[in-house]
């Protein structure tokens, strides 16, 4: 069931090691089947030295196990309410990177200062809100997810896709897998960036018309960064 | 004489170097059988490219050694104390990693301020009181073990299984030698992470209630994340 | 056409990754065949792991394409930019590397604080004046060549061949390719141990002695680094 | 003429690099055969890729060659220096390596903070004073050695043996090349703790007895550290 998207997802979370994203079981990729509904993720608490594409595990948007001997990863509920709430996502990541992750124990967005952000996500990458003792207390996983879309209301998530969940860690997605992984590197890279840019002169500022300009070169109408159109 | 038991500790030591805890011999694992009351221990000041199972060292609880030609690790009296006074510890790490013992040199406590942390340590790693003249001039090494311990009072070693030994460096412990390896590549890990997230926002705030949540979904009665109970 | 700058082009172009200074495609080098006025530049979002030292675009100072079946850089009209104002550079070199970046994002210039930087660098490592709408919004790669020349007004180019493009990041140049490269990475080191020494001491100075001295035993009438007469 | 020693040259110049104090050709070990007054040193600005043991040049004490094609160090008249002044010194290296070339920028001693540094440094590294005109402007290497020794003065420096020049980088020695290394390696790693130990708590304080202790149970004359007395 699903192979091919199997073997993407599988790589995907073998990538995040390989980008130093993530050490023992601390981070899991999720790739969507949108035309059945069904979503491929990574086992939970696996080792990945061991982990194979058929590990992966199979579910519907509501949860239930369609495939898999293995629990999925702890995370389901999250990557699923993005999935549900979202249409044009098709991966989610989610990661303990140290710098991203600092960002979010410091409960701050990362602000878009440098062309490197504005290349990937046209805002600066949000930070949730703390989350109530009934979201915490009750269905904590699902809830995590609702805070990350309440955060967004009305923001395009496909155009600064990525979050910092507050006191917890970031959370990407793209079109597919492997492009949610590249947003989780960038997330990284840009928040170890912003962290010692602040170092060097907290007064900063960023030209808002650089922002436009190179989010668009890349992902507006006329694109012309790279060999083909976006 | 514990030949599974030094295989382990050998392991876990190398493994020190493998995450990048440990340059030159700064660093030292062992592990107890509680059945004989046995200790394994790497030996002092061995290069770690040479180093064989053959020559972990075989001490009993009181320090005297029970089999090996190399002397023990000067830390022993250490990791004795803290297997004396904590039965339910198998394995004790120390090393000079470098963000924990910067923490350790900065004299504070690493708080908890994250999921990652809460997800291994429920409290914040504590950081032990100066040591005393007739501490140092003393039995300097068993000492150590004591500011330990007395540093722990009624809170369980085994729900924060690590230390900061103020000036000097890390320890952590764990159910086994790869156990507390894992504990103190975590205490890195948050310690790195901590300083970044205090550098971006010196007045950022945990929210407790993540704190119970994390460590309970991986550690208490209920627990939930990985393929088996914990 | 122009096969052996072609491959110093591919080769140096690699060399970014293989330092450390690139992920993805984020950064370029070109070089430029001063006899015929062609340039010979990295295609545009190609990856590194594929790419060949045919893909490499070779164009007129102009920007016309006198080779190649993929597009240029799109960074080129800076590059081009470069080579028409300051006839000794023979290569440049664009990177998002981590700790220049930071230094563009801060907006501000690296100082010449130490011997490391004066070996290379005669003065500080200029930050350019804030984007103009115009300029943004006219032919934004060109106007950032301008951007930079305009920085330079009386410097010499190759005594201080490096510059930071504010809000986005570093170039380099050099007599050839090769020799930009060695720029680029200079330069993210001397970023780097600013950054530390500027934690470390707010209110450091530099002899200004050094400098002078430092810069001209490399590069000097006298110089006596090195096999060579410089 | 002295292959044994040239092969420890070459190997402990080697080592810089694996230890990732040196990119490039930033750095030189020398070593001394005292019954012959001999000084083996890296040859100035050769490719550490393509340098061979051979290629180590023989000097005499006052810097003139007694064998070897090639240009010795333009540190050689530090390094000379050194051996000249303090005749327990076997090998010397100088580096700009990242932490200690920042201390050394920010013109501050690395404090003695921890019982890392203690147990090889007995007291604070210190950082040189400022060059005068005539130092910088005439015998400049030899200067920096004079600069180094005045430094000094009556503290011992085979105690504490590693130095910062101010606004250049540091100065290790030891009893032999391979030891002059090692101690290069603990500084940068001292210097990189003290960096994030002060970014921790800017009022830190540190135990005094802790020094004593642990440099003398190392270095002292009941040392107990390792597997023979030091």
């Amino acid at each position: 069931m699903l192979e091919e998207l199997k073997e993407k997802v599988f790589r995907a979370n073998l990538d995040l090691v390989r980008h130093g994203l993530v050490i023992f079981t601390w981070g899991n990729v999720s790739g969507i089947d949108r035309e059945s509904g069904l979503v491929v993720i990574k086992p939970s608490g696996v080792d990945y030295d061991t982990m194979k594409a058929d590990d992966m595990v199979v579910v519907d948007l509501d949860g239930n196990i369609a495939e898999g001997n293995l629990k999925p990863s702890s995370d389901t509920p999250t990557h699923l309410a993005i999935y549900r709430a979202w249409p044009e996502v098709g991966g989610v990541v989610h990661t303990h990177s140290t710098y991203a992750t600092a960002w979010a124990q410091a409960g701050k967005d990362i602000p878009n200062i440098g062309t490197t952000h504005a290349d990937y996500f046209h805002h600066a990458i949000p930070c949730t809100a703390d989350m109530t003792e009934s979201e915490v207390k009750g269905q904590y996983e699902l809830e995590t997810g609702n805070v990350i879309i309440r955060r967004f209301g009305e923001m395009n998530p496909m155009h600064t896709p990525g979050v910092l969940v507050r006191n917890h860690g970031p959370f990407s997605w793209g079109k597919d897998p492997h492009d949610a992984v590249h947003n989780a590197v960038v997330m990284e890279q840009v928040a170890k960036m912003a962290f010692i840019a602040y170092g060097v002169n907290p007064g900063l500022t960023m030209n808002p018309l650089l922002i436009e300009k190179h989010y668009n070169r890349k992902h507006g109408p006329g694109a012309y960064y790279g060999q083909t159109k976006h």
